[in-house]
């Protein structure tokens, strides 16, 4: 039998499906699961974007354009336009997801060995991305008392290699919830700009910042726009995670043009989910607004009810729809999963995402978890009370 | 400014993409073009596919399994057993199109530096796969007199090295048209078992085989179980090029266990694609008959025409869509833009692709091109009368 990949054997399994099995094994037993472990959103996705698939007219459903629709590209400017991202048309390429974004993102200014200095923690998916393209992650801590804001310049300036070609940014964060203010980004820019690194920034939570915070793009930084890359996706902002498609953004024509390239290997995003994201531009602001509110609510409940529960502290989040809570467990890992396998009250049982996955420094964040609060909030507040009972129950 | 990757820089552009300035010029100053340069295809998609999206009853567009859809992986399984690929739905990988298959397997398969054989000519974009993965295509050329077939056996063997992972195929060849008999995948298959190699079969034009001749599988090999990768896709069998379905298939537990891992990082395959994908299932069998009856006719009428012209070779296609002609020029690249940019016959031209793009052997091929056979015969038979023409100004 021939040998698979190093890079195959290597790719790390992600640390949200980890749990899966015993969850599926949970259910199967009659378990009712609040399930705290996933960015799925519950929210309706607006109709607007689902109407315009229904209705359209296609007779062969042939190949976009390998940057997407052009009606598409010129519209989502004109968006960005209105949230301080002054970009045109053809400094965008339409992707499969936010993720196939990071993906050319990583193809056109990473070779193997080269390096990308991420604040942990950070989106998981980001050690799969840096395996398949040969890239070594280096992880710079956040700290939880700090909301893990971001760490001093000085601390990245000790990382910096001749092999640091970017430093990799999620804002608002995933797992963190933390929005990065203008004068972090600010000095992020003049650190990119000194040692002539790439700035990518994902920020596919753009509109999740709450009480009344702005959200800074690293597009709306003047000066940096050689520097600067953007990656952005439709999932989370108007609940089309199935959609997938995302878009990469930059005024680098190198990065651009080298993009295109990969773009073009892969011959077009998809069709109907382009007729729907492009619908999906008209969404009124009262639909953002009621969004914003329920998060909002959300949030506020979840950070209450943990921070009632004895021994758990938790990273206030600004934005994005998740937190990092640190448990009083020595191994968050084993005690989801116990969660699952052993634990029920009244026939339900919490699932929450072990934060370690989040790391990439061996043994770090063990005794936290990423609770995702994309619940309605009578199924948060039941689940924290769950949650509560479990801990109590586990650590008698 | 920050320098892009090497790779970035390495990324082959598209030989189709190449010629799209010099047609969007000749459109705008009032030039017809029959396109012959592209295979997307002008057959309808079928109607149970396209319902099927426009009656979705989605209200949150939600991730969907990374693997794909369960009802969708378990009924594809059955359509490949009636086309005697005995797999089941656990060896399906649901793709964003057969270009994300081909990547999860290059990743599953090989590391930077690792080689891989195809025989040249092959489709161009597996140059772009193969730089993204860092590595090296190793092609073993087929020549236009034999119509492509399979070099001998004994110049695979002269190319192995303990670098070598894998054997990359198209069956039927695009940009051949040469469909492989039993015989020559045995062959194939014996040299894999001996010298412990992948066989990756790219086998998307599976249903265009044409004069009554079956297409034999990779998967359909005894033995080979372990060894044998097939990529697919709905793109050309149902004319869905816009929906960018494919899948990986094989019955080897640690490809399918690496690829479901790079599977995982990206989350999942579109939705409504894969909604359309699982309803084409249901198309009828008379949907390919009049489909491969129509692709017979195109491919009579022109090979029969180039033939006519004096000069002009062509290797004779038995499958998919295409056929690689020798024209009587020196450089078909120069032709082929002097075709758009300086030729026209009652305001109307034709656009071909240069061949030495599906060529990674330099100068190979230089006098070839690849012409797609994807017009209605009327306009096929005067694109062929055109290039007649543009040949006999051209060498005047």
């Amino acid at each position: 039998m021939p040998n698979i990949s190093n890079k195959g054997r290597n790719m790390p399994e992600s640390p949200i499906r980890k749990l899966v099995p015993f969850a599926e094994a949970a259910v199967k037993k009659g378990k009712k699961i609040y399930q705290l472990n996933i960015g799925q959103p519950d929210i309706e996705t607006p109709k607007a974007a689902l109407a315009a698939v229904k209705s359209n007219n296609i007779d062969v459903l042939s190949y976009s354009h390998s940057a997407g629709f052009e009606s598409y590209r010129t519209k989502l400017a004109k968006y960005y336009r209105k949230n301080d991202i002054p970009v045109d048309a053809q400094d965008i390429i339409i992707t499969t997801g936010g993720s196939e974004a990071l993906m050319f993102a990583m193809g056109s200014i990473t070779d193997p060995g080269d390096e990308v200095i991420i604040p942990e923690p950070f989106y998981a998916n980001y050690n799969g991305f840096a395996t398949a393209s040969g890239v070594n992650i280096i992880p710079i801590k956040g700290s939880i008392e700090d909301n893990f804001s971001l760490p001093a310049i000085s601390e990245f300036e000790k990382l910096i290699t001749d092999k640091t070609r970017a430093i990799l940014l999620c804002n608002p964060g995933n797992p963190t919830g933390y929005l990065y203010t203008r004068e972090e980004i600010q000095q992020l820019a003049d650190l990119a700009l000194k040692h002539d690194l790439f700035i990518v920034a994902d920020e596919v939570y753009r509109e999740f910042a709450y009480d009344g915070v702005k959200h800074h793009s690293i597009m709306s930084i003047p000066g940096l726009e050689q520097n600067a890359i953007m990656v952005d996706s439709v999932s989370k902002r108007y609940s089309m995670c199935g959609a997938r498609i995302g878009c990469l953004v930059s005024k680098n024509p190198e990065v651009m043009s080298a993009a295109m390239k990969f773009a073009q290997a892969r011959l077009s995003p998809p069709t109907f989910a382009q007729i729907a994201a492009e619908a999906a531009l008209d969404t009124p602001d009262e639909y953002f607004n009621e969004v914003n509110k329920e998060y909002t609510e959300r949030r506020n409940l979840l950070i209450e009810g943990l921070e009632k529960i004895p021994g758990v502290r938790v990273a206030k989040p600004k934005g994005a729809f998740y937190c990092i809570a640190e448990l009083p467990v020595e191994n968050a890992d084993k005690f989801s999963q116990w969660l699952l396998e052993s634990f029920e009250f009244n026939k339900e049982t919490v699932m929450v995402a072990p934060a370690a996955g989040f790391y990439s420094t061996p043994n770090t964040g063990m005794n936290q978890v990423r609770i995702a609060y994309v619940l309605k909030k009578e199924n948060l507040e039941r689940a924290i009370e769950i949650l509560k009972i479990a801990l109590e129950e586990y650590n008698k």
